[in-house]
């Protein structure tokens, strides 16, 4: 059985933003999976997917604050300043997370741990609405 | 041809620990698949599993080096400090090397390379016995 | 629907290399899927494969000059020194950029985002030709 959508996210500020409702609720026919896997797969270079702690806004901050530190704007090693401070540290922070989550898929939903959500990781100050195909597979 | 287990790793201390022999006997259903994907996942947010050089120890030493100076337990942007020092490293960690891992299955074993190996990644100091769910899926 | 094959990159230096094209040549049973899944996997713990801006190559240098600042060669806490300095170094870069890439398939293609393509991330500065397995499954 394979199924597959995409899916268009309404726009997010830069920062890292729980999205598992949204993305879970977008695809129904996880419902007819007993055995399974979910692929979400982010269609840009300069957001990205993670899964991490659900319940605490303030470690979505800290994430935010460490990768800014950790790929830093003003660097002057960056030659590929041309769309702007903010691109160039998006595409590092974009390849360190990743664009593709693949996730279980058990008795019709994901099979996360009980902490674990869906972020949408928007690395870009202004990176607007962005989309994801996600690809269902199972039995 | 889909199976799913739950494999409960016993509790390691906080560092990089080769796994890959404990796994492969955890889902003996591999040998039957001759073409497919072997799909591991940890149910936590302050471990991640990577593959990495499965040959020396040194290895696994540097990787904590490496990780512990770059994701400083003792940094003043930490907000989330509620859980104690290890914790919100543990998370950024976790993200960095990511929650799961697809592996190749071909003639009914992993197909890795020489020298890679399963790393069960601990970022906490006492983490406790992780979860994971094994999905596999072939021919 | 499986398909497998093993596909042998040319050598490249070190550095991110755009490998798109030649990867997608590699496995021509892509075109039989309308929906399903592509998955490449690096066989070497010194190499990664990541997905990133496929247009400029001043990205391709950016992400160098920051991958070597970030994991430096002459840090005094490598104790696994034995292979050479670009050794440890390309270890940790290879795990936190991922061994694989699982990536969506629609319509005989892959379903990538416009400015997306496939880098081969070769941290070694004598690699040699890299192996990678690609596995696609679908409908």
């Amino acid at each position: 059985m394979w199924h597959q959508r995409e899916i268009r996210l309404r726009p997010h500020p830069r920062g890292f933003h729980l999205i598992t409702r949204e993305v879970a609720e977008a695809v129904p026919e996880l419902r007819e999976i007993r055995i399974g896997l979910a692929h979400l797969h982010i269609l840009h270079t300069s957001a990205s997917l993670t899964l991490n702690e659900n319940a605490s806004p303030d470690v979505r901050d800290d994430f935010a604050a460490w990768f800014d530190r950790a790929v830093p704007e003003d660097a002057a090693y960056w030659t590929h300043t041309v769309e702007g401070p903010d691109d160039m540290p998006a595409h590092v922070k974009a390849s360190l997370l990743g664009p593709s989550l693949t996730l279980p898929v058990r008795d019709g939903g994901l099979a996360l741990g009980t902490w674990q959500g869906i972020y949408l990781c928007e690395h870009r100050d202004r990176g607007g609405a962005r989309s994801l195909i996600a690809t269902l597979t199972g039995e």
